[in-house]
């Protein structure tokens, strides 16, 4: 059987730490599976613009075009916040590396465990019994990359910006079938946000919606205003299944709503580049939170997140999805015996405080 | 002493029934102080449409022209959501009102009273004490009014959509100085809310906030991120003092931060023309919430919105501070007694459920 070559990218803060023990558990899964797995760890972030100089080495870039997925950790940090937004570490890696790789397909599962109810910011009697909600971001289109953007000193001394939300209907179709059709493994319902009130981009993306719903029959179609979906998951966060939206909406209400799941440190995400042809892609796999800098270092950092991003590239990039749900429901019995990271740990009954490699072990030991 | 003149505006849905009750307060506010106003009531949204055929007709924008200032109750419903956007009664009526009149500074008291913190969807922890945060949001530039917005067949058959974001550095100072002007009535922070690790826009809106902050040495400016904003205004509502944003942003973070606050019927807003010169503004006054169609003519629409838009008009178009002051201390009153209406009514001690003219008495009884 075949060796599966995964860049990996630690990057900065807590990366490297969290990065240790997910390692550590795939290396568990491949023990138990037969697998085998082969890591070219690159440098990433503000840990390669010490290094070499740039966020994004060249010789990053290739080792993830010589892979099978990428693993990636977490960029930032204070050190680097002085340097122009273009060379900074999230900006500077994030972006590029989403270009480059055509990763249009942002997945950020916004899950809050029922036995983790009470780390959500929310009321308890609107978050009882947790959800699970799933955020497709579409990455690579809108204002993120849309040409023109530009700034112009005026005749009169005033100075003009522009920046251009750009969308293609092919765009909008291919991000479309990526929500239906993860919709078609759950809840079959699609919530679709956009600002077509006052948007032409948004206007073709609701029809194109609609559009592509009429070929997935078993799945509801409804549509919000982005400023009613920033209100609506707050009020009813588990009325939702699958929320698909524009780069832009994305990047806002998938970060709302993981605060409203209430720990970032347990929250992965999925960027995938074009189809492989045979259900799997191309990807880049990384904990939805950032890189902690207060307590990088300490050895106290929730791995969880990292670790599920595992489970995900191995679902989506390598279809190993045995594999996949193995470790998501190592996960599950960890926190369903009461390991808690500081960053969820409330002192509730039946809970203990640990650090990131005892959550490692026990889910290793969970397997 | 002269004669205000107000255009009135009701709208549809619970619009006239609220505006009926604002009406009462002004009436009663202007008896004891020996003010005298007049009303020009005009047809707006949805009922425009059914009376006259457009949402905003011309005899109203002229009425509006004729007034010291305009009170607006609230537009749409199901009736007419299938109309095109641009005839809608939101769309149709708002935004034309918004750019004729010149109205970029929107302003929208987020408040959460210590009475109604139970209201709030946020964790009781989080919002004890209840919270009072100034959302100031730029309302005629960036993507809502933009040029460029276009949607062409490409040679290839896919569709392109473009929609522009613009600002000139001038209309980003004088929003500016509306948020720190603010700020130095209330607790001395702005929070100014952008992008700036991806848009031009951004980079100068950040810029411009700087150097316009220089002139407020009393006042202290933060910066987040719209997705980090996003997340904060949920987990830390009482640590923001004004939010200061662009259009699209300030859409999205001011319906959130009215839901984190728990009470849409309470909010109420101003939207701000050119400064007349004397610290006063043209401007049009409303409530933060919707048309309610489903409680629409049933007498238990929460008027409060609606009498603290009077409120924020007399202090910004009229410069009558005391009498504004006066109705919102009315209000407060009301809620202390414990008179609520079905909106905010939990059933807790102390409180009554009444109907919508209970609620315009008691206000006017304790003014
Ligand atoms: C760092 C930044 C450019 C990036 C984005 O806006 O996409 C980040 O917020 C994210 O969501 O991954
Ligand atoms: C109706 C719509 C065009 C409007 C806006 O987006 O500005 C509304 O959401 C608002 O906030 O007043």
């Amino acid at each position: 059987s075949r060796t599966y070559k995964l860049a990996v990218l630690p990057g900065d803060g807590i990366g490297p730490e969290v990065m240790a023990e997910a390692l550590k558990v795939l290396d568990a899964v491949a023990a138990r599976s037969g697998l085998s797995f082969e890591y070219n760890h690159q440098l990433v972030g503000g840990a390669a613009i010490d290094a070499v100089g740039k966020a994004l080495p060249a010789e990053t870039v290739a080792a993830c075009e010589a892979s099978d997925a990428i693993l990636f950790g977490s960029v930032g940090g204070p050190k680097w916040e002085k340097l122009p937004p273009n060379e900074q570490p999230e900006r500077g890696a994030l972006l590029p590396l989403r270009k480059h790789f055509g990763l249009f397909a942002n997945l950020r599962p916004g899950i809050c465990y029922p036995a983790l109810t009470s780390s959500s910011p929310i009321r308890p009697d609107l978050v009882e019994g947790g959800f699970d909600v799933l955020c497709v971001r579409e990455l690579t289109g809108g204002m993120y990359f849309g040409q023109p953007k530009s700034r112009t000193t005026l005749p009169d001394g005033d100075i003009e910006v522009i920046d251009t939300m750009v969308y293609k209907k092919s765009e909008i179709v291919r991000i479309a079938h990526v929500a239906f059709k993860a919709a078609q493994l759950r809840r079959k319902h699609v919530t679709s946000v956009d600002k077509a009130n006052v948007l032409t981009n948004s206007v073709l993306w609701r029809e194109t919606m609609v559009e592509v719903a009429k070929e997935y029959p078993d799945v509801t179609l409804a549509h919000l205003y982005v400023d009613n979906a920033a209100m609506q998951l707050i009020k009813a966060p588990r009325s939702f299944d699958v929320l698909v939206t524009e780069n832009l909406f994305g990047d806002i209400l998938s970060d709302e709503m993981a605060m409203i799941a209430g720990s970032l440190g347990m929250l992965a995400s999925a960027s995938l580049g074009k189809p492989k042809g045979d259900g799997l892609y191309f990807g880049l796999f990384e904990p939805s939170g950032g890189t902690a800098p207060d307590i990088a270092g300490m050895g106290i950092a929730n791995p969880i997140a990292q670790i599920l991003s595992v489970a995900l590239l191995l679902r989506f990039s390598l279809g190993l999805e045995k594999e996949a749900a193995s470790i998501e429901s190592a996960v599950k019995k960890v926190i369903d015996d009461g390991l808690r990271t500081g960053d969820i740990f409330s002192g509730a009954p039946g809970t203990k405080k640990v650090n990131t490699k005892e959550i490692g072990e026990a889910v290793i030991a969970a397997l």
